[in-house]
């Protein structure tokens, strides 16, 4: 069965897309732990960061950074945190999290934002790649 | 002044050596969330992760996979997280944390361990390298 992200990159289920290429696809998290929290995956169903090959794990980790840089010009923050966990999607995903403090990037606390907020944080990221 | 990071490069606070080249050095986190918890560092002392240029972000993303691999080879665990946060300590660091569960990369839950266990560890990881 496919995973959760597969869905969303085959549009079978609706996200908020900021970036896309042939091998990634970059949407904002839909239960943020801040405004402009964003997830990076590749098109391959891969279970774990570290099975991805060496290729792969690099492209992933440039084309995070492309879009972490453009968060960056977005959202007022101390700094972007990467994460990368994947205890509860077996399908690798770099968070890439605006920060205030560290609780920020604990997913304890969650922002709730409106669909045109969404909508608009998503398109401003997009527009500063 | 130099930071807490680059005394230990330096060798004027010691820590359990994991790996070093001319660009980076990985330890040990003395304060782990989990046996195996290792820190990877630029040797040259930049604030932000998304600040290193290119070349130098990529060849940190590369350094902290091969030890990411040989720590999953030496600590039995889910997977191993990867987290880069700094909001505490403005030199960059990536988490590099065997996870068995979700609390073991939010840095809310701490483990002891004796120096000899560090030792023992430190010295397995970098024999799998």
């Amino acid at each position: 069965m496919s995973s959760i992200f597969t869905k969303i990159i085959n549009g079978e289920i609706p996200s908020y897309k900021v970036a896309e290429n042939e091998k990634f696809y970059a949407f904002l998290d839909i239960n943020p732990n801040a405004k402009g929290h964003t997830l990076v995956v590749p098109k391959e169903e891969v279970n774990k960061l570290f099975d991805l090959d060496e290729e792969s794990y690099n492209q992933l980790m440039i084309f995070s950074r492309k879009i972490a840089i453009a968060i960056e010009k977005v959202i007022p923050c101390e700094r972007i945190g990467l994460s990368v966990i994947g205890l509860e999607v077996p399908h690798v995903h770099v968070h890439l999290i605006p920060l205030q403090k560290m609780e920020d990037i604990q997913f304890i606390k969650k922002v709730k934002l409106l669909p045109e907020e969404f909508e608009k944080t998503a398109k401003a990221i997009a527009a500063n790649l």
